[in-house]
């Protein structure tokens, strides 16, 4: 069964409890716009793309509850500002805003699950497109070994993941050697979640910690990196899950290609370059507790950004739905996001 | 209190469960040079030089339990293959054994004992003169901020730490900033070891996972990377714990000097370049379960080794007991060795 972080079901939106994952599968029944932002505060739901469509369907419910034009803008409003590196999430929020305002009171729901809908639709459909795209930059001679960091896959999308979705259609034309996974310290989504979804596909997955990932590139197995992202700049400087960085810089050194993989709707042509994306700050005790027990000790600073950014001049490509955009980005990807 | 790894009370040794700090302070009591082996084995004391240390007392224990050459040698032989990558291990041993064997059987304990001790004390100035030698690379004109990996501190040492010794000066001497410290997964020795060590001393410290390292170079505040080693080729090429490599690709890129702090006892001429240093792969579970609690999938590999070797070429200086070596390492680090 194809692995999914979320579920509409015509009435309220199901997440999986990623915090719980690969030990627990719990779904959780959200029926209210601020239930859904509390998730995706709490990494209930991760993943740019994913982050936008349960956004998307949070404005459903915010719709239903209350349709007035004052009372939607406003849990459009706090919705918007539940995580502000993912540019898909306001991305998300604003075109469901625009439909929904767009029309009567009394149609609004429906407007906005149709719109929610075409997000999710969409989406799915994206990521197919980014597998097939990514894919191709490896031809069919050769089996290949992918580096990934965090987890770009099926949990954190619609559909079958961005960078992972690249990875999954590399393997599904038996050109995959190896996948290697870093756990992706503090919330270990690598080892929990990019894991597991390459272990239930039979994607051949080594671990890793992120301390290890210099002597992965120094073995000199690897042919390519390739990472999500949350948002990437006018000029293909690109934020992504902290840790993406210090793997472009190792990349660099080593000469392996590093790819992001995003859907269109994660790039923000207003930012011109990626040092202008806000990076989140997460709370200490992701770094200093582990399972709810704390291991560092007190009277300590914490330093935890969820997210880092790779300059354009470390990236090979960006792999998007409408193709690949390579360097010089600024132009490549105002084309991308021109063409329909 | 001075924080301390080992004590060595006469009769049996005494080792402080680095395991468990910085949440409980046990000392566990040693009397058998194999109980020892399995305390350096399981990483109740870790860091080159205590192992050497603890390894020198284990002696003392095999000694008294059955000074015949043969009994010793064995103890000796198996003591030696616990960790492969520290050489002050074998060096420690090799250096008590030939003390031992130079004597007849009824003065091997205490010649064991005398020869232990010398290491010990030997290892403890070597850490003042490393901290004197490190802290003067920086003058006293202005205050730096300084990266570490791992713990190379008081309880990697029998004195005052390597590269945390350094620390300690220059914060002694009123320059340091501040302290980043890596958590240092999988065993997170960063968090636990050098976060409580720094804390205690009043220093002030950042902790921070070790996928953020690339954005605290990025931010611009370091002045340099210390880190401890495990073994030190002849061309300057170090292992130390995995990680170290990641720190020094980004410290190049930022332009960023890293030193290494070691005794001259770490440092091995007869491996003419990192690369033949052996590493030690350590099981899979540091990296698939945190405090006994399986967190990633089954049916997965694990690639989990302990160090990583960082090139010469990335190392700006070796700060040793005896003076700091800088590039050509070749020339340097002999004629270090050489004087005594």
């Amino acid at each position: 069964m194809a692995i999914e972080a979320l579920r509409w079901d015509g009435e309220v939106l199901w997440l999986i409890d990623q915090r719980r994952l690969p030990l627990e599968e719990t779904w959780l029944k959200l029926d209210s716009c601020e239930a859904v932002g509390e998730a995706i505060g709490d990494l209930v739901v991760r993943g740019a793309p994913a982050i936008g469509v349960s956004a998307a369907f949070a404005l459903v419910l915010a719709a239903k509850q209350d349709p007035s034009k004052v009372a939607f803008e406003k849990a459009a409003h706090d919705l918007r500002k539940v995580r502000p590196t993912a540019v898909n999430l306001a991305w998300a929020v604003d075109r469901v805003s625009k439909a929904v305002l767009s029309v009567p009171k009394e149609q609004r729901r429906d407007r906005a699950e149709r719109e929610a809908k075409v997000i999710r639709d969409d989406d799915r459909a994206a990521c197919e497109a980014m597998a097939r795209n990514g894919a191709e930059l490896f031809g069919r001679d050769k089996r290949v070994q992918v580096m990934t960091h965090c987890n770009a896959g099926a949990l954190a999308t619609a559909g079958i993941g961005t960078a992972l979705g690249v990875v999954r259609e590399i393997h599904a034309r038996g050109c995959l050697e190896r996948l290697w996974a870093g756990e992706t310290r503090p919330v270990l989504q690598g080892a929990r979640l990019t894991a597991w979804e390459a272990s239930q596909d039979g994607i051949p997955v080594t671990l890793f910690a992120d301390t290890a990932s210099g002597s992965v590139f120094s073995s000199g197995c690897l042919d390519a990196v390739i990472v999500g992202a949350d948002r990437i700049a006018g000029n293909g400087g690109t934020a992504n899950k902290v840790g993406t960085y210090n793997l472009a810089v190792l990349a660099a050194r080593h000469d392996v290609p590093m790819y992001v993989a995003a859907p269109t709707s994660t790039i923000d042509l207003e930012l011109t370059e990626g040092a202008s994306i806000p990076i989140e700050q997460r709370s200490d005790d992701e770094v200093t507790e582990i399972a709810g027990r704390r291991h560092a000790p007190r009277g300590i600073t914490v330093f935890n950004p969820a997210f880092d950014i790779t300059p354009a001049e470390l990236i090979r490509g960006i792999i998007t739905e409408k193709g690949v955009a390579f360097p010089p980005f600024d132009d490549s990807l105002r084309l991308m996001c021109k063409g329909v």
